[in-house]
């Protein structure tokens, strides 16, 4: 039976979302695994939107039950940090103790992004920590996220890719996802 | 024995970060829970500051191991979504099958919010879905974040609110977090 992994990202936001997922979903059969992709399943539906949408949430944790691993695409979405949907379900399947994988398509780290969130003006505090002119500190520790993401990956020794992507394939670009695949397929 | 309740959010990255987590955790006691806060523990340096971060995600892991539940800040933080940290570990706990709750200190929903990043550029598609300009499709189930966190919160029963607090105290103002409280003291 192969390993069963859970395509978590962004990617399920693109026009061509479903062109996209099936290219992922046969690279993944050719490393030798079985891929679930968010979206696979037409769901019914609902009486309201908001019962919809939970009924998505619904659907999608139960693959991530039935999954062995993640993938997990970490690219910024809207802004400077993972899309929190696919953040979610990296927690979720790290709690689940099972086979994690990350990658992201920009290869300026967490702190960088942030650095530049804030245009460069980052000080150093009293108390050691770098702060933008908001207060708020920079975590700095040489991460492609936030220190639960990327630190919940390593820690299980999952690998974890940064390739620089062009532009119009920021979400669509495949390299670190099959670096990520071959990293899963030379463990398993 | 009184329930222990992570208390996950960006206040952590606040310069009076100290203060209102202990403000946090004295509310939380005043409802009967034992609060556990990332950053209780003083976490000895590391070689180098990856180390560090891979450190202090250990620790953070192990009080959400040790937690019965989870009240997560999604108020926005650098942008229109919530703290990619507490995403994962609202995911973590959900996985957990722990109780689970979270708040907002922003009333825009999801939607409006997303709506905003694009300037209110969004039309609908052939396929039904809304889109920015980028083609990125929106989400518009009237939840105050991605469906995977409001979905994982509110299939498993636990509260979730949105209060529009002052601009200078978006972190720190404790209105929804206390209605947090407040419900799931009524339930324990």
């Amino acid at each position: 039976m192969p390993l069963k992994l859970y395509l978590a990202g962004p990617e399920v936001f693109l026009p061509d979302a479903r062109e996209v997922l099936d290219t992922k979903a046969e690279m993944t059969r050719a490393y030798g695994f079985e891929p679930i992709c968010p979206g696979d399943i037409s769901i019914e539906p609902a009486p309201t939107l908001h019962e919809f949408g939970l009924k998505i949430s619904g659907v999608d944790e139960d693959m991530m039950n039935r999954a062995d691993g993640v993938i997990a695409n970490l690219t910024p979405f809207r802004g400077i940090a993972a899309d929190p949907g696919t953040a979610f379900e990296l927690g979720y399947m790290c709690a689940q103790g099972k086979l994690v994988a990350a990658y992201t398509n920009i290869v300026d780290n967490h702190f960088a992004r942030t650095s530049d969130f804030y245009q460069g003006q980052v000080t150093e505090g009293e108390d050691g920590r770098k702060r933008g002119p908001d207060g708020l500190s920079l975590e700095d520790f040489d991460m492609i996220e936030n220190l639960m993401l990327h630190g919940g990956v390593e820690r299980r020794g999952g690998p974890i890719f940064a390739h620089r992507a062009p532009a119009d394939r920021l979400y669509s670009d495949l390299t670190a996802f099959e670096q990520c695949l071959k990293a899963l397929a030379s463990k398993a």
